[in-house]
């Protein structure tokens, strides 16, 4: 199928993120939860993916977790519990760029917490889960994948692009040589967290734009059908001319000279 | 001047998002921290302002504080307590979509507090803010403008266009027949909250695009030199073929088939 | 048996607290986490007992948990939530004056959830405490029964005595109409949610004072052999005569005059 | 004047008891806000102190704040950030067992932090305060005397009474002998935050019975008329024989026989 150019994204992206923007309606409307977890390799493409969503819908109502490494307090509390505070109420959206999967993925393969504690997590996990499910949340989880080719490709972009760079973590650098390990870490995951109520899906981010559209489409059909009657939002006529700004205290500042500077 | 096409904007943005991405490194590295307010007329670009930012910055260093209406507590607490908990720690930016400056605009103008009120707070405000900048912290505050021809084109694109149609706020109708109103708001708010140490800046955002480069080449110019050594990130050859993604528990979903849904 | 004196309590309660004290040095040292839940009949005597552990014990290590009424927010929310927030860390102690069984009690016998929201409350308790026992957190469970004679007598005093008049809370009048819906709530709850990683314990608080030895002697009986090797604390004789307090920009106020006014 | 016996403290702290329920009662109906903070040589009586109030209070109202360590984060914001989450609502008491003074304490004195941040800190104090009296706060500030033949004796019954053992932190046996240095840093901290918006209370604790119905007295003479007309707690007669608990899942556990212990 060749590589999505931008613009052939940017077309089939458009219908679905109406349809996204209707599911959001329906989340606020009809006081639903949705909880997205984004996880996978590094460089897939989760940040992108995540800002696919929170471009689009209200941020009053959609709401991106990234956590950063548990306080020291944190590591002596229930697992879980500091993503619990981040779950959502009625009418919104979370999106978690990583999760509590972490301790089965980069705590696991990294050695920052003991296999026993990784038996526990895989083993606590899916009743942790059930619970948040039987009490109505959608829950979805998504792992997304990518041959080392790619996050080669991605790695090095990272490295050469300044914009970029601050994605390049400390432990990148050595998560690459594990590329197996993590394979491994994410197959005995996926054995024992994908369940009938919580199941995990896999989507192929070698190309990112289509993982978007997949991940995206995937969602979608995933939830009831979402259409609601068209909102009847009354508005009027100004009834007067438009006002212009005026200035009493100061005055805005000069305006940037873009041309100047590119000439 | 005109307006700027996309391609125009992109071509000047590019080197500035550079200067930004630099400035949160030396934010990082040397432990400052960053506030940036962003108020304003009602559709001037205030969230295209802050994606700006957010699309280009590490969502673990750059935060979002979009607080909802406060909550029964709240409203019986120091008024600036719901904000102070988001202030950035040493080494990030906080950018505030809205900010304690509602009880001098939408609280004001709507009658959500009493005139009683919002003097008080206005008082209260030039040593708030003294606080904060002596402790060290880099407090931008700034003020979106438009004319209400803009905002009329602005408020029936939201009407017209689902995507955005969540941008319009139940108060919004009302807003626009008070444009004198928070005009006179502002004025009043600038007068007794422009401080030496804490001043306002306006900034023309009839042209969106053009808005956006004015707020960050005045944002970039008021940070000290932030260039720092260019980073060193040893990297070294992986040193074997790069290993392709395998699968056995799952595999992932079929693609997105874009070609055949845009016949 | 009769009633005990205070006296005859004091003499009693002198070496629990003592193995108490232990306990909590032994939850300290080994990082163990406890989590008491103090359920009952209005008057029963929470509070108290509640005070028996914290007047004890370092409030930076044994927290109290006394939750208002939910906020709209929480409302909305995973019910468990808003008590996840308050579980301990490792080292530390949580007492909870009235916990989430509230949603099996009150708000099941005064209309303020809907039946089908009890019902899944009560199905999805065990699963809940599970993991939180699988986890190693050592949860117990105590409900304080007293007859209504008693509790009549007690509802008296509070209504008497201007000091105890907060207890009296709103809802109490129309409580104590509802004795028999108490049980049969209490009762539907324990048939529910006593189970062996998590079992109730019901103690006879007809005698308050006898009450609190026997939830304190069943809590230290329950937990494992707590005694460890006495602390030794280095410490020395202080090398000099010990300095007297002297003040320079001010003086304390003077003490108060008990005497005169209790002439 | 000699000591007070417990007997004589608790007949003269009995009215003062029923003032502080009334001041409560009056801070509740007219949502008043009451900061205190308690602040003074280790050993003085700070948790006694806060006790007083808190075991006659309705922990819904009245709220303890012993704050940890900073953790590493806060240890990177505003100084003040992690105080102010726990200032009082209206109709609320927050009772500090320590407080930002810290900084200008123990921080100083131990070396914890650089005087350079003392200095700040001090500098900052005064307009930090105004900002919360000048809001409506009742703020007062408590300063525990006590000489250091006092301190040693307390000291003393700490090292040997298993149950107050906990109460020696690590940084006491070097606090004691600095007694003098802890002298100069009150004093400094004294001159530099004594205002007239937030004065200071020094009070003898030699005599910690006295103390206490010394700084109760104060504070209760300090607070404006908070007496209310009685309320009006409508209650009516049973209207039936009061029931007996009947048990059907479990029954209580058998009561603690303490004749048999105390044999």
């Amino acid at each position: 199928m060749g590589h999505l150019s931008q613009k052939e994204y940017d077309t089939a992206l458009e219908p679905l993120l109406h349809e996204l923007s209707d599911a959001a309606r329906w989340i606020q409307e009809t006081g639903q939860r949705l909880m997205v977890l984004f996880e996978g390799r590094d460089t897939a493409g989760k940040g992108g993916s995540i800002h696919m969503f929170a471009n689009t819908l209200n941020p009053r109502q959609c709401r991106v977790v990234a956590l950063p490494s548990p306080s020291e307090r944190e590591r002596n509390q229930w697992y879980f519990q500091r993503y619990v505070e981040h779950f959502p109420a009625k009418g919104e959206i979370s999106l978690f760029d990583r999760s509590w999967y972490n301790r089965a993925g980069v705590e696991a393969v990294m050695g920052f917490c003991t296999s026993e504690q990784v038996s526990s997590f895989l083993k606590a996990v899916p009743d942790f889960e059930r619970q948040l499910v039987d009490d109505g949340i959608y829950l979805f989880k998504y792992w997304l994948c990518c041959d080392q080719e790619k996050q080669e490709e991605r790695f090095a972009d990272r490295l050469n692009n300044p914009l970029r760079r601050w994605k390049l973590s400390p432990v990148d650098h050595k998560a690459r040589q594990l590329y197996d390990a993590y394979t491994e870490a994410r197959e005995r995951m996926l054995a024992a967290t994908d369940s009938p109520h919580a199941p995990w899906t896999l989507v192929d981010y070698n190309d990112q734009r289509l993982g978007r559209l997949t991940l995206l489409r995937d969602l979608l059909d995933r939830l009831p059908d979402t259409k609601l009657p068209e909102e009847n939002i009354p508005w009027s006529k100004l009834g007067h001319d438009p006002i212009k700004e005026r200035y009493g205290v100061m005055t805005p500042i000069p305006s940037y000279r873009w041309n100047d500077r590119n000439d």
